[in-house]
């Protein structure tokens, strides 16, 4: 029996480990990666007080800061949890094992919808971006192309028109964003709204040089000459292994309050899996410390 | 005009500042120092990715990352800010100047309720300590002692039962902290309840050595042999620039969302000031950013 069981080795992951240990509870942490999104990113310059670092060098280092910690890592995926009628958490694994912890915390994050399609996968971290908020400032004076149509897609195209010489807008049909939001691009010159395209391929040669976009009324083909290409077509938080009684909202977030608790007693959770509405590796570290002191206090009062 | 105006420079000011920046976005920090509450503070253990930094380090590390981008620092106090009827904010400031914001981000931190001893100022950082979950750690196998008879100080005295040799709680009065809480000191054998007494002087030599204490009902001093005094006397939010129709809660933290917005618009708050459960450098370093990315969708919309 666990003190605290962790789903996920993001940052948030990794704090609510480093915080719990640091309150001497035992600690273990599931997850098939060590790192999380900042894996799938390139240059972080927004992480305070460790500018310019990479993704992986900053995962790098909140790892070996846990790991100055009694945390027992277990690289499994999670098939399912569940709270048994005694009140402790049951983690099933993918390997057969089943964990028993006293308290969850599920900082399990979330993916991007992904466009598959060629040279994707290939540029991502190399000019295929996920975060136009973390990865725009790399893109100033340079051409690029925002893939979507939804808030996130529009105001990531609003943001690069201010930085980029050039944006791109691909929207496969219609442009979904709030009116509010959506009127912004009309003053700006530097946008180009490409209605009714669909994203076909990444071209590239080591970094992004290019993408190929049809237009789905004549088939006609054209490539945008784009050295960042800016996926924004949603995200899918990964609460795939959450109970159905814990409260999720319409997104599938799972609902906390400040301090990482959720609507089921000795549950937690933090970072880009809850309904927190910025996604940023420093928010999700705090959470995590929040979370991890709340679930503390929940087996104080045990 | 400013577009974004933060009062406070710790870490939820000066990272509220490197993402307001970042956004494009003119800021103006007003603040009296860089650095906050961590230039009161010994060593950092717990800032993920930065094990074992001195306060002062961190501070260091987090200003330079925040002057990587066009902020303007103004050292000044502030006096009170206001709303003014076209929806601006007014920063009066004890130089008499005025600054005027579109937004207002308020970090002013909070302040312990100090002692007010001979020896505990000089001696801060170096055995006295008001963070009992920050600097725990350090007082392994040794002999501490806490002041405070409230939930925070209780609650410390638990927590350092588990790590220390042992644990005096110097309480003025009686134990003002929930049952549930206090009902828990009962077991712990290395734990010695001083009641009625009131702490007199911090005694050193270069780091703390012991802590004079008088029992009230005879008037009689003695000297506990300790190596950290923790200080949980209760702490005050700085919400003296606030005007009255921000929500505050009973302690007079200012009352926010998950994205640091208030109950008034253009009106953000993150870190200690606010009302959230856990004061930690990097839980206010994530609140800082979101209420600048608040503050940012917020100028968005006008």
């Amino acid at each position: 029996m666990t003190d605290v069981i962790i789903i996920g080795a993001g940052p948030a992951g990794l704090n609510a480990a480093l915080y719990a240990a640091r309150k001497e509870l035992s600690v273990q942490v599931v997850s098939t990666d060590i790192g999380g999104q900042m894996l799938l990113t390139g240059e972080i310059e927004n992480y305070l007080g460790l500018p310019h670092i990479s993704g992986f060098e900053l995962a790098d280092k909140m790892e070996a800061h846990a790991k100055e910690y009694p945390v027992d890592f277990v690289f499994a995926g999670v098939l399912s949890t569940e709270k048994d009628s005694e009140g402790h958490f049951l983690v099933h694994l993918d390997d057969g094992k089943v964990l028993t912890g006293r308290t969850l915390i599920v900082t399990a994050g979330k993916r991007s919808r992904t466009l598959d399609i060629p040279g994707e996968m290939e540029y991502t971290g190399r000019g295929v971006s996920y975060c136009a908020t973390c990865d725009g400032p790399f893109y100033r004076k340079k051409d690029t192309a925002v893939v979507g149509g939804g808030d996130s897609a529009v105001q990531a195209a609003i943001e690069l028109s201010r930085l980029a010489n050039k944006v791109y807008l691909v929207v496969r049909s219609r442009i979904r964003a709030s009116e509010i939001i959506a009127r912004r691009l009309e003053g700006l010159s530097n946008v180009e709204i490409l209605l009714g395209y669909t994203p076909e391929e990444v071209k590239g040669e080591k970094k992004v040089t290019g993408l190929v976009v049809k237009d789905r009324a004549d088939g006609v083909t054209r490539e945008l000459s784009v050295q960042g290409v800016f996926v924004e077509a949603g995200g899918l938080p990964n609460n795939q292994c959450v109970p159905a009684d814990v409260r999720k909202n319409a997104a599938g977030e799972i609902v906390t309050d400040k301090g990482g608790c959720t609507n089921v007693a000795g549950f937690f959770a933090a970072g880009d899996v809850t309904d927190s509405p910025y996604k940023q590796v420093i928010i999700a570290a705090g959470e995590g410390a929040a979370a991890a002191l709340s679930a503390h206090e929940y087996l104080l009062r045990q």
